[in-house]
């Protein structure tokens, strides 16, 4: 075996309900018996978030061959986060915030790089996914939430704290009397927000699945649905496209496989949406990487040695 | 007069109303002497524009000292624009698209570069202005339109076709039934725009001069259209900053003079609409160039040489 073939990264993706950690080649190949999972949990505190990366992490390092090492490890986190400070603040686990993973440097004997989850994922979409090639590009992530990342000029986009990518925050409708997110891509986007608009539509599913089903069906207020999830996104992506002018934009997440048409309707939404040609042009593809972005991005975060 | 001195750019600034070129040293010292300005107008065509950019540019090299040197000529143009080609497409000069500035090279014996307008003000400000230190940056100018440029991890943004920073044209309300330029920030911010809603309510007016004098005075109506403005911006800088992690956006152009406190009410509204702290903590200033800022980075590109 090469010395390339037994150098890995062990790639860590923070997540709102559990904590993944694998093995990762430099080709971006995820060691798929090393892949552990921990829960996390909307509870769980600072300790118990960094003692789940270390039981994650250790769990994956079990699977390393002997004489193959680890040269670094990558996290991505669900955000925000303060990469100054080189801690998490994740919304959606508020008693974790101030959580760190400097310590898996011990776990792993490698040196540690963090950055948001959106920007593994456009770092995985760029190198081995759908935005190879691309010198501008949006990754979105279309889930529970809506998360993103970017690449400008080729290279990662991290911003004063590492929290550039957060595209489910941006707010394309009046916040009006609403609550802070109201108007924000996620709020209108993601799965559990589409679900709850057709439920006040009337409709009387309960999950992503659902809608999904009751949508091929041709059930209209479950259609309705799928395309306001995706004209949302749509928006967004003609928004980044004005503002970054983009090559392309890559779209993961499970939401987006609530149709086989959610892509093209997304596509349609950014012409439609994008007031000149130039933001129009930007290319919308799906995931390259079947659902492997985090880990590979925390991955390529960590071959890349960055900070 | 040492050889630094005695060198200078060639700015061109290239407007819907108005090209203007000046001499400008590389310490970002315009020549006021040379500042030389020509109309252009809705109605110009291709070869009008272009013509009207020798016919200023002319003028202005007519200030070189004997034994001063242009050692570049720099262009920034209102956009959209198309760098691959070298080629301006404006908006506001529909007969003037595929314009070029290349012929500037046989004019002033020194190399072209081009850039969107807003590119260069954030060059500027970045450079010699409010943005000096910032390594993520957004230049806004509130005029007749609303425009922009990006500074991220120190370099300027240009994007695909360098029609990065278009920030007027971000869409920050729904369409509905409306233009394509409905809901976006210049439609609901600009001088004019503001000028017509608040005649829309009633006010009789008809200069963003008189909405100032009527603002000072305390007119419900005045008051109540500068603070719309000024919260369409707040939240196209929430949203940027959300989207790339600002460190500082500046806030150029005459419209931004409408009200001493336009500024802290951008800044306010940019607390109010930014979801995540990071977002938030992005600094707004008024511009430190005086209008000076299109000549300015105009010459910066010149002087380093941006294609």
């Amino acid at each position: 075996m090469s010395e390339a073939a037994s150098s890995y990264a062990l790639a860590v993706d923070v997540g709102g309900t559990k904590i993944e950690a694998a093995l990762v080649t430099a080709a971006g190949e995820v060691v798929q018996a090393s892949r552990s999972r921990v829960p996390t949990g909307r509870a769980i505190t600072q300790a118990g978030l960094e003692q789940a990366a270390t039981d994650a992490a250790t769990r994956a390092l079990a699977h390393l061959d002997p004489g193959a090492r680890v040269v670094g490890v990558g996290v991505g986190s669900a955000g925000p986060l303060d990469l100054q400070r080189g801690v998490v603040a994740p919304v959606n686990m508020p008693d974790a915030a101030g959580a760190g993973f400097a310590h898996l440097e011990a776990v792993a004997s490698a040196p540690v790089a963090l950055a948001l989850d959106g920007t593994c994922i456009a770092l995985a979409e760029h190198r081995f996914g759908a935005a190879r090639g691309a010198r501008n590009a949006l990754a979105l992530v279309v889930s529970t939430g809506v998360g993103g990342g970017l690449i400008i000029d080729g290279q990662p986009v991290r911003g004063k704290s590492g929290n550039a990518g957060h595209v489910g925050q941006v707010r394309i409708e009046p916040r009006g009397d609403g609550a802070i997110d109201a108007g924000t891509v996620e709020q209108i986007a993601s799965g559990p927000h589409i679900v709850r608009w057709a439920q006040s539509q009337g409709w009387e599913g309960a999950t992503g699945e659902d809608l999904a089903r009751d949508a091929a069906a041709g059930l209209p207020v479950a259609r309705a649905a799928v395309e306001r999830s995706a004209f949302a996104v749509g928006t967004a992506i003609a928004n980044v496209s004005t503002l970054l002018d983009l090559d392309v934009a890559v779209i993961a997440g499970g939401f987006s496989g609530v149709s086989p048409d959610y892509i093209p309707l997304v596509a349609a939404a950014v012409r439609e949406q994008a007031m000149l040609p130039y933001a129009a042009t930007v290319e919308v593809r799906p995931s390259g990487l079947d659902g492997a972005g985090p880990l590979v991005g925390a991955a390529v975060l960590a071959f890349d040695g960055l900070a």
